[in-house]
């Protein structure tokens, strides 16, 4: 196989679509907008919708499709949402039954499919302002913490907002806000900045998702809305069924980063 | 009566509760966002939350209400949709079929109510900037036309784009842009600036709605996605009932312009 970080977007889902990809997509298709993945059945998609309105820096909306649609008509021409991302978590009743490479089998034509923001986006425009990324110089997971923030319910949903953390120098501290608040449709700017017995969280080295990084002296943590919050939420909710992609795991879109940019 | 342009958001919507206001609301509450209202039963509201989520220019989400909720949570803490709007249209089956000062009488328990934003908020940004806004000059309802721009569809729903014209000299221009993509959430940045026929108008003294303005020599026509886009394209979809404000007759909220503002 050629290196995959060289492949296009539409070349990256090719091989996924085969089943020659089920790996995490951090890394690929540099340039182009990542996103999380959440299927609902049609009786939950307004109450979903609703609360993705009301909590757009959790759950910015890149795309929502039609009940029973599976192809992308924004984020792609030629994806589709059965087969195109690397791995899928299964959802009964709120606990994960099984993770699959494809969901052709598990289709129902009443299916409600959202695409949500990334911070792989804005991720990048912070590496190109020379603003470190923490999580990323040691190679793990952002540090991911369930904040004492209420989202804003909205029907069966609700819930508290998942934070990410990266810490900053405090010299970098403005310009991360000036740069995130442009990518309003990948969780914009920080939700939080300093203390973070503030918005609830007690423990940093114990983050509830992903792993903790290191913080230098005279560091601040700078926490943003984080995507895992729409997921969170609809486990919480309990539906039948909800399928999302496995963490890391995203669609790889063909809109540039820079187009989801504001100003 | 005291002078009711004196008057907070919460008296003006006082008297319009007891019914003696029925007058639009242009120059009323001034600095406090006004917002067009839509009311649709609960099985179109999917569609129609679809089609704001993929058209937010024309159809800039203020706030949504659960079915069946006529108390709004983010635009006002006591609001009451059933009775704080000056006039309402009814329409049945797409047809305008009378106009009310409250709607009690006609609320049903399926009821969904979306608040969109309204030119209002940028206009007096402009006026702030010393940016000319012609219609407000002339005291004339600004100029809408219906153009060539199609907006995405989503189920049901679909039709063309209205937009809003404002003439500019031409060193007005990119104030205007930067001072309008500030208010995303009420139509934000134009969608086209210069040769009408390019979105396909044709005659610039007969707006679809509204009167037409002066355009002065050397004066550039400049086109913003419009408010009345949301309501054409319920009606064209001629849903069993729906309920709008009467065009100028605006929902004042407590919330300043100011807050609705990006950066």
């Amino acid at each position: 196989m050629r290196d995959i970080t060289q492949l296009s977007p539409k070349q990256i889902r090719g091989l996924i679509r085969k089943g020659k990809w089920d790996k995490p997509t951090a890394g690929l298709a540099m340039g182009y907008a990542q996103a999380n993945l959440v299927i609902v059945p049609e009786k939950y998609a307004f109450d979903f919708l609703l609360f993705c309105q009301r909590n757009p820096k959790p759950c910015p909306l890149l795309e929502v499709l039609e009940p029973g649609k599976f192809q992308t008509g924004f984020l792609s021409l030629d994806a589709d949402i059965q087969t195109d991302i690397p791995r899928y978590n299964i959802y009964w009743r709120g606990k994960l039954e099984g993770t699959v490479k494809e969901i052709k089998n598990l289709w129902q034509k009443d299916f409600v499919t959202f695409l949500l923001g990334c911070s792989f986006s804005f991720e990048e425009a912070m590496l190109r302002a020379s603003i470190p990324v923490r999580h990323i110089e040691e190679n793990k997971n952002v540090p991911m913490y369930i904040s004492s923030i209420f989202c804003k319910p909205a029907g069966l949903f609700d819930g508290p907002m998942v934070v990410s953390m990266r810490p900053l120098p405090p010299d970098k501290i403005v310009p991360a806000v000036k740069i995130t608040s442009r990518y309003a449709s990948v969780h914009g700017a920080p939700v939080h900045i300093g203390n973070p017995l503030e918005i609830g969280i007690k423990n940093m080295k114990r983050p509830d998702f992903g792993d903790p990084v290191t913080i230098k002296k005279g560091e601040i943590p700078v926490f943003w809305a984080c995507g895992v919050t729409p997921q969170a939420v609809v486990m919480k909710a309990k539906p039948d069924l909800c399928i999302t992609h496995t963490p890391g795991h995203m669609f790889i879109s063909d809109l540039l980063n820079e187009e989801l940019a504001l100003l």
